[in-house]
């Protein structure tokens, strides 16, 4: 039995095509087991047959695991860990799962699989894994376990093509080797920002209420969908390190460990945030200065106790200096020497420390019109390049400002080409509709990746978070999932963290299939009386649904407009006249924030060309960003031919008009797909309406009260 | 020992004029115990002498308390009870303090207070006093007890004043039978209001995290303070009833018991918040319903047990069917039905139920230009005038909104002629700064008090909540003290709570001479180098700082443009899309609230003449409401002279410069007075400039940043 929990993009009948067949497993290793875990469970629910090859003797100490709880349903064949080297009989294979160095599998199956291994002409690396057809027999080959587990779930979402008689070979390796969820889910409750900050999917997963969670199954499901959209990292606390939570490094390290347990068969390693206070809070030195041999010492002492627990533990995540944590500046030290002394401790290990770029000036002076929080993160790291040592990834996020719901890529990211540099998204949806509303980030997210921030010919933001056969920083995200009986509140808000690992494995996949995938997945057609309404229906839904909800919320890409505090929903001067340095200008002239080098922040010079000169042009600015690089007058006549205030009003009538088209649309899905999937979201889109039209009135009575210009369509504004 | 807080206005130095005389304190019971308790004690530290006589026998069954810490001192003199009857020797007596009916003093005293006794022409009722020189004798003459005690604080008040060979007879008798403090307190810390709800000064002095306070010293050394000015009612909990709060009615009672007695030899009757929905919650009843016998006993029954406890018990205080407190509207049944329920319960024993008027909608949709919150009481109750019980009090706010720093008195407060009312104030300062700003409001309070809400011969707002004889509601206002060292945070914030007893026992007062007696006692002119330069620089600090707020905050009485939430410092915008009715309709052409006749909400109609038609006229309107009823372009121009938005510019730059000035002032004080007093106000005036500051820079530049139009003194707007 599963746990009671929707299975999101893993439901049994996705196996179908799969556990139908006869399939053999050949190779050893506790990932192994997990592929064939999978693969016994598949068949026994769907009638084909599974058997195991090559994993005697155990390639370590530890028994093969059969902690998934399906493999001790009844398996109608030998599949078990008994019955290595059992062959199937004649030529009764269809699928063969391989790992190199295993020696060649039993009986028919090596036919094949030798074939198959001349296809293959270069390593498959640690994650990659080569899909071919040869012999009649479909043929995942893997030269590492992680390989092989990755093969099985691409063979899954192939469904019936991954059997086809014609199957072009494929070889597959993931273009980031770090494609990291981080979780901002606290041990203790906190005051304001609960047990998990910007969470909208209930409790945490690995937390509850000062406490590591005891049952452990639903970090067990987790790891399986992370690691069947290729995830492999996770770290498993809040940037923001309380006094509970910086805990999880020493006293409380056992907690983490026991969740790395569970994420290691699934290929999955474990992270963790740490204060870099900690050798003061934590330690008892007087300091935490990078310079002094007892800071260093004591990272290296306390490094060394995490790897005894946990051997393959995947690194430290730090938040310095940013929004009141500590850094390395109260020690009048630079940003280099903080990440140089965490990943001096983690050097012998082979692991990395990822140091956040997120740092500004929280405290800013509204009146202080030179201060501009967009520039900060590159003027604090851009002159650092190169300073960092090599297991430093410098984590970035997508933006210069912060997971807006429209933003002009950061220049840090094109500016650091001598630093290993990671890109973080936020599939939490903190600024767009917190799991409430149907935003679906993937198109957002492929617009950044396949951004170029320099000459049209360079490389393109996925490229430099790649780095050179992907040895750069990687993917990083905000999880969005949750003890939530849907994972992630808003059922289709699932999407997200299935686009984002499979986008962090290949940015260059569309969006569209991405969401097609999960779709297929999800909904799989054999439950449901009209897959066709199903599938058509949720692209008619989730499509454009990131830019319906950017028309109804701040325009332009001027961000931000939202409540202070829950970020959620309209409040157009919320942060106006506050230190975070997220303004918008708005006078009864025009709306916009100057970042002109001729006349505003600068900030466009941070760019390379050609985009310092495009951005810095009101003329050649594209649309959707000309509020965030420029402050123009409300008849601004934009290139779609609309005035700006024009504009603002015409989306916003659009928007909600879009949110109401959705939500007729979902309601043909009543009866038609789980009632309970269907009630969720029915629910959620009443509220998305409701906050639609918030946005909608709030936004066009602000600026029409504002800029005295009436709607030229007569419409009506509050 | 007095407990180590700041004595307030009861320092011993205050005693000085007292505690030098003779004196003799004639009767017997509890409250004439505690007015000889402070006879003994400052006649020990004064080198005066104290007589006691009268008290044989005690005329209850309860011995005369001498709980008051001090009387175990060493008193000079025979003043214990034991020596009843002992007289002064010769004719050494300079003031006897003597209850009617407790037969002749003994000795010399005797002709004094016969004399006294010729010159009392009228009953002075159970709280008046007659102050009186007679045969070269100071005597206080009372008919009961309070009386008494009352008569011993103003003899304090006047210091050598009370012992000049001329004093004219003098008979004093409260305005308002009822002079009550509400405490917002809650029993267990709210998790978004905390201790006590929009308090100011650290903790509650009743209650700590879940339960009632121990040690009651810091209860009793309150009690005595609000005795000395006049009050004499004090609700112990917060008006939103909570859970925990909720079962003070029943199986915490005797919590509220403990505290009846504290404050009882104090002359202060213990009233409590109770929730409408009290027979669901405490008594398991299915309904709350008003016409339902069974609700009915239960209030009857509940009300008894409460009797029994605590027999002077003043009464219940409830707020019903507002902001999410339950009431009679759940059930159908209006307010008067609800009221009278439980003024049923409570007529046996000749208590009251305080009712709040408090009821509006706040879930308005701010698109709705119909609704007007203003309007809300008047709507609700005028049309019950004449159907409440004759023990049912109706609470009114003094204006139709909520506390702002400048609101129109309530139109309530004339249109219920057969209810009794009483008016509410509110001593913490929600939106007058928080006790983080020097705000005293008796101008503002006495302004309201003062007020003829019909034909300027009829009766003034005082007289209303006064009733026929002091049988009307009374004054009620919310608290601003808590835990802290000085009581109410910010030290000068205690001239509040002075001044609102003063009013309430006096609203005739001039405010400025009551804030002298606060000085006078506070600040005794023995504990400093320079009592003139104290008194001067406490006044130029205080005299006008209402008046300063109101400048640099929300202009022209508009209100509210406060932070959501926490109601602290700016944020023009942060209610005006929000659902609770608080709106300034600010646009690029004008600014102000349409509540007409002819164009807006029709509120003005709620006024009698000649109100009805001075509010309704743009023009006749006066200046510091005129945003409160119009809406008006930032070109009108006001009785000053001055166009709105020039006001707006002028005022705040204005404010801040007097907060500037009144920080230079208070530096003169450094070394004069108590450094800890002078230290915190330093502290607190350094905030109120840099809040006054952002005040002054959010208005300004969101009012330049609509209208347009240029400072006409060309000061920098941001």
């Amino acid at each position: 039995m599963r746990p009671a929990v929707h299975a999101a993009w893993l439901p049994p009948e996705a196996f179908g095509a799969l556990g139908s067949r006869r399939v053999l497993v050949h190779g050893a290793g506790p990932i192994v087991d997990t592929v064939f875990d999978e693969v016994a469970t598949a068949c026994a629910g769907h009638g084909g047959r599974a058997w195991r090859s090559g994993s005697n003797p155990p390639t370590s100490g530890n028994p093969p695991t059969s902690g998934n709880p399906a493999t001790s349903g009844n398996p109608p064949t030998s599949g078990d860990a008994s019955s290595v080297g059992d062959a199937p009989a004649g030529d009764a294979v269809d699928l063969v799962l391989a790992l190199g160095g295993s020696g060649p599998p039993p009986g028919p199956a090596a036919k094949a699989v030798a074939a198959a291994g001349e296809i293959q002409s270069a390593a498959l690396g640690d994650e990659g894994f080569l899909l071919a057809r040869a012999a009649g027999v479909t043929v995942v080959l893997a030269d590492a376990p992680a390989g092989l587990l990755y093969g099985l779930f691409h063979v899954v979402r192939l469904g019936t093509a991954a059997f086809d008689a014609v199957l072009a070979p494929q070889r597959h390796r993931p273009a980031m080797r770090l494609r990291m969820l981080d979780h901002w889910d606290n041990v203790a409750v906190h005051p304001v920002m609960g047990q998990v900050e910007r969470g909208y999917a209930g409790g945490s997963i690995f937390w509850h209420d000062g406490e590591a969670r005891r049952d452990r199954t639903r970090i067990r499901e987790y790891a399986r969908l992370l690691a069947a959209c290729g995830v492999n990292a996770v770290s498993v606390n809040n940037v923001n390190v309380h006094a509970t939570e910086a805990k999880l490094l020493t006293e409380r390290l056992g907690d983490v460990a026991a969740i790395a347990d569970v994420l290691r068969p699934y290929g999955i390693r474990v992270h963790l945030s740490v204060t870099f206070a900690a050798p003061v809070v934590l330690g008892g030195l007087p300091t935490a200065d990078p310079s002094h041999e007892r800071v260093r010492d004591w990272w290296a002492t306390t490094t060394e106790k995490v790897y005894e627990r946990i051997p393959d533990f995947g690194g430290y995540v730090v938040k310095a200096d940013s929004e009141g944590q500590p850094g390395p500046f109260t020690y009048g030290r630079d940003h280099a020497e903080g990440a140089n002394l965490l990943a001096e401790a983690l050097a012998p290990y082979g692991a990395v420390v990822h140091w956040r770029a997120f740092v500004y000036n929280h405290r800013q002076d509204w009146r202080d019109r030179a201060t501009d929080r967009a520039r900060a993160a590159y003027d604090h790291f851009a002159p650092l390049d190169g300073r960092f040592r090599e297991n430093v990834i410098l984590q970035v996020k997508f933006g210069p400002v912060d997971f807006q719901v429209r933003e002009p890529v950061s220049p840090v990211i094109a500016a650091m080409p001598a630093t290993r540099l990671a890109v973080e998204l936020q599939v939490t949806q903190e600024y767009t509709g917190q799991q409430r509303h149907v935003c679906y980030l993937g198109p957002w997210w492929s617009e950044v990746l396949r951004f170029t921030p320099g000459e049209p010919c360079g490389p393109a933001v996925a490229d430099i978070a790649a780095g050179g056969s992907g040895a750069g920083g990687g993917l990083v995200a905000v999880s969005n999932a949750g003890d939530d009986l849907f994972w992630t509140g808003h059922p289709l808000a699932q999407a997200n963290l299935y686009a984002f690992g499979r986008l962090a494995w290949d940015p260059r996949l569309d969006p569209l299939a991405v969401l097609d995938e999960w779709i297929e997945l999800t909904f799989p057609p054999s439950t449901t009386t009209d897959p066709e309404l199903v599938r058509r229906t949720l692209h008619a839904v989730m499509d454009d649904s990131w830019r319906t909800y950017e028309r109804y919320s701040a325009p332009l890409g001027v961000g931000f407009m939202v409540r202070p505090g829950h970020h959620y929903g309209p409040d157009v001067d919320g942060y106006e006249y506050t230190p975070w340095g997220t303004y918008h200008f708005a006078d009864r002239d025009g709306v916009g924030v100057d970042r002109t080098r001729a006349t505003g922040t600068g900030f466009t010079g941070q760019y390379l060309p050609p985009w310092n000169t495009v951005y810095e042009s009101r003329e050649r600015c594209p649309d959707e960003l000309l509020l965030f690089f420029h402050h123009v007058p409300y008849g601004h006549v934009l290139h779609s031919g609309s005035t700006v205030v024009q504009h603002i009003y015409d989306t916003h009538f659009a928007g909600v008009e879009q949110v109401e088209v959705m939500r007729q649309r979902w309601r043909l899905l009543d009866g038609v797909i789980d009632p309970a999937v269907h009630d969720r979201v029915t629910e959620r889109l009443d509220e998305q309406l409701r906050s639609a039209t918030e946005w909608r009135d709030q936004l066009n009575t602000y600026f029409f009260r504002k800029s005295g210009v009436p709607d030229a369509r007569g419409r009506r504004i509050h």
